[in-house]
């Protein structure tokens, strides 16, 4: 059999991480020269080709777009896709889809496969796990080399490149408002762990809008939630020991899950409880009572990511460096789960 | 600019389909030989670089997998990436996914692009266009390259490869079945079109149940859905006209886009009307009612088709041309549909 060395596989062999592997080829200073050294001969060795290959195929172009989502089992990562599809086609560029798993290795992984030749540019949502971690590395290097980055929804504010987002604080305010409107005094926050940048930025909507409002702030009414494995039994847990009024969702699966543990504890949506939620998933339209939703513009994020790409691939070379970040409005579709 | 010339630009060029170039390229006898002529000569005049690429590169592994499918708004088939990447990762292998969007000329031109050493072989479900022209010569070329393809889903029976599925006709046959035996009389089918592999089998099973059950086939209770476009209204209509007493769907969302039109009907699901459903979707567990279905086993399928990938890659060359179907036992799942 023949073997393919890859960064995992010099990782591995090595024992360093995938990230002191792809820093020391690209001859980062964060590496010790001696580490460097090792690492360099074991690929040379080995005949790694690391991607600046890209390097030289600067002025081939493969007319395909690489894009990297954290995961795929996941209605508004697959609108997005669509959405650039569409945009894609239209233009005669063809898309190349991977997974980083949120895995912070795999986007680094993939990240190297498709700069490797495959594609022109990049339109992604970063791993939570980048976000975690805070290294970046792969990404500034990537677009160092000249390979242009779009960032879309989980988006790294430090990392200079195009962007696109929704306004994630005030799509929060717009719901919460909402909510108030209609009489709530004490509205439930079901979002998720901080280092998530939009349930941050979701999160601080919520908090703006009951100061706004001359409400209090209570810790007891916020459950985040980490651990997506057990997200229904948190919640059924949390509403037990909680009483609201409303109750502010960062996604839809959030909002099912406490309707339903509503209804086991005899208390019906909306009547007793308002539920409105983050998404434009398949769930909210179908589901009974339909869900009030804050729209995360899937289609129009994958549209406008593409267009911004593909708009830089095709300008000349001194005007590459113009970043700019799209901000979609958000929209509020009221349906039957508020009052 | 820099233009890459693709099998698309060539064929808009010289006014052919982009199968005729891809045919002509491969010197296929179906071909004229002046048509084979200009189409090669114009290729190679613009340095054009037919997938035969991959043939050169027969002994260099990419360590990745290439995922072709139909759809990717699609719960289903999203869920087989899923399966597939859990065995991809543990075994080392990456993967990369394209749709085809069900047009042929895209699944060619993914092929041409992944075969062309992005990948070591393919996991894919054919578009419903390449099913409907039994235009199958993409395929047939890529295996002979020695490029392995494992097909899941919608396959082809004549292409001589590995394949997964699920047994569609027995799976229908299950699900009508337990209709009848909860006392249906008058099951209404709604499916697809027949050139759709698993639209076909599963009317044919439903025909066969009936049959094997002494019940009548009645082609008013059939509804055969084309456009997905306006389902909703087709099935609205249909159920207007049509006295049933249960619903077998092929798919989750005819199922319940029919509870709905039941209820403005005055109906209830199930007390009036049982409904079941082909699927293993997000909807069918949190509509209310919750969907019976029969399990179409995604995650499965892609562990299955992602094994039988792997295991071709590493098998010695002299065993490679041994191919096995799959076959995956459906399960029904009884929830609150029916009665």
């Amino acid at each position: 059999m023949n073997k393919k060395v890859t960064l995992k596989s010099i990782a591995k062999e090595l024992d360093v991480s995938i990230s002191t592997v792809s820093k020391a080829l690209k001859d980062s200073p964060e590496i010790s020269k001696d580490t460097k050294q090792k690492i360099k001969a074991f690929a040379k060795f080995y005949n790694y080709k690391p991607n600046n290959i890209a390097l030289s195929l600067k002025n081939r172009k493969t007319k395909t777009l690489g894009i990297i989502i954290p995961e795929i089992v996941h209605h508004f990562f697959t609108t997005v896709i669509k959405g650039i599809e569409q945009v894609a086609n239209d233009e005669g560029y063809n898309v190349i889809v991977c997974l980083s798993n949120n895995s912070f290795d795999k986007e680094v992984i993939n990240m190297e496969i498709l700069a490797n030749g495959s594609t022109d540019g990049f339109i992604m949502s970063v791993a939570k796990e980048t976000q975690q971690k805070k290294d970046y590395h792969h990404l500034v290097e990537t677009i160092n080399q000249g390979m242009p980055v779009v960032m879309f929804d989980r988006m790294i504010p430090e990392i200079n490149c195009d962007k696109v987002i929704i306004d994630d604080k005030k799509g929060a305010r717009q719901a919460v408002q909402f909510l108030i409107d209609k009489g709530a005094k004490k509205v439930a926050l079901l979002t998720t762990v901080d280092y998530v940048s939009v349930g941050k930025l979701r999160t601080t909507g919520y908090l703006e809008c009951l100061e706004s409002n001359d409400l209090p702030i209570d810790e007891s009414l916020i459950l985040k939630i980490e651990d997506m494995d057990h997200y229904a039994e948190k919640i059924e847990e949390f509403l037990k020991q909680t009483s609201c009024d409303s109750i502010f969702a960062v996604n839809e699966h959030f909002a099912v899950e406490a309707i339903r543990a509503l209804r086991t504890q005899g208390k019906s949506v909306p009547e007793d409880v308002s539920v409105i939620a983050f998404t434009d998933g398949e769930l909210s339209k179908h589901f009974i009572p339909s869900l009030t939703t804050i729209n995360q513009k899937g289609l129009e994020m994958g549209a406008t990511a593409a267009k911004l790409l593909i708009d830089k691939l095709e300008r000349p070379e001194d005007e590459k460096e113009l970043y700019q970040t799209v901000i979609l409005e958000t929209s509020l579709i009221e349906r039957e789960s508020t009052k």
